[in-house]
């Protein structure tokens, strides 16, 4: 797995076949990236998120959230994100810059027959994610298909940095069809 | 390790012991940190980085950097920055929002002095982190005291997500001297 990528192109697919796996494998280090937003006074603000699905051919990713939840407002504010993954096993940090397209309602009634029912209770719980409550467990899970939305993440810019014998850095712009360039690590 | 926290102070003591267990363990989790920066634009921009100190009294964090790094010239122009750690082995996502204060030359040379002579080379290679280059290994590592900074970030909140058989989810803020209280998960 730590074999170094030797070509722009196979740096570009390493990436993909990891975040492709993440979605396929809950063990894989891609299935659980950090999102960060621009917060509401523009500080930014950073959680665990789990990646639903992952498109090479369009550069997009796909993650499911809460409507009613801080990210999904400050997401509607500004649809500017990044994605970080640290793959221990593949040795390598991807760092994505992306735009956010916020899916709700019809748009999304397909992934959300797909949800599990176990998981469904996770959107339209009450009180809203991130209110404060005078209890730890002052709160109750909830099923609303009308608070399941979908994050679609259209990927801008990938920064690949693989850890080896040497160190090697790339990014990637869906404004240079992803030709990439080598960077100093 | 998955006991659930059952007060405030609890939780709040439990963040703490799993951030300096990451200075002190480099196979802990809270040791290899995701940090958020607001980059040039104003999007967040995201990367690993080490924990190389921490202080629950003074409620501070260090980091170690390239005073060259982008991110030190994003912190220098906007020192405001999230961090992000998944515990997976307490089971516990830690989110900080911090003020970082940037240390080099003189105020860091007791820290410099401890770090080895293997990790020195990470501090003034040719060219600097993040800049092109034609080839993947067109750069050579370089020991370089002045491009040695400390990052010491100030933690202004600390939100909290325990994952048990309930979810609890609290946050602690400075300006409340870290009295705490529940959120919805």
């Amino acid at each position: 797995m730590s074999d170094h990528p030797e070509t722009l192109p196979a740096f570009h697919a390493l990436a993909w076949t990891r975040l492709v796996r993440g979605v396929a494998d809950r063990h894989a280090a891609a299935r659980h990236p950090t999102l960060a937003t621009a917060g509401p006074d523009g500080a930014p603000e950073l959680r665990t998120v789990v990646l639903r699905a992952a498109d090479p051919q369009a550069g997009t990713l796909e993650i499911h959230t809460d409507l009613r939840s801080p990210k999904a407002a400050q997401i509607a504010a500004d649809p500017r994100v990044a994605l970080h993954v640290w793959d221990d096993r593949a040795r390598l940090q991807i760092r994505i810059a992306a735009n956010v397209v916020i899916l709700t309602g019809e748009e999304v009634a397909s992934q959300w027959g797909r949800v599990p029912a176990a998981s469904r209770i996770s959107y339209g719980s009450d009180p809203a994610p991130g209110q404060p409550i005078p209890a730890a467990l002052d709160y109750r899970p909830g099923t609303d298909p009308a608070a399941f939305a979908v994050l679609r993440l259209g990927i801008a810019r990938m920064d690949l940095l693989h850890l080896g014998t040497s160190h090697r850095r790339a990014v990637f712009a869906r404004a240079d069809d992803w030709t990439g360039h080598w960077l100093a690590p």
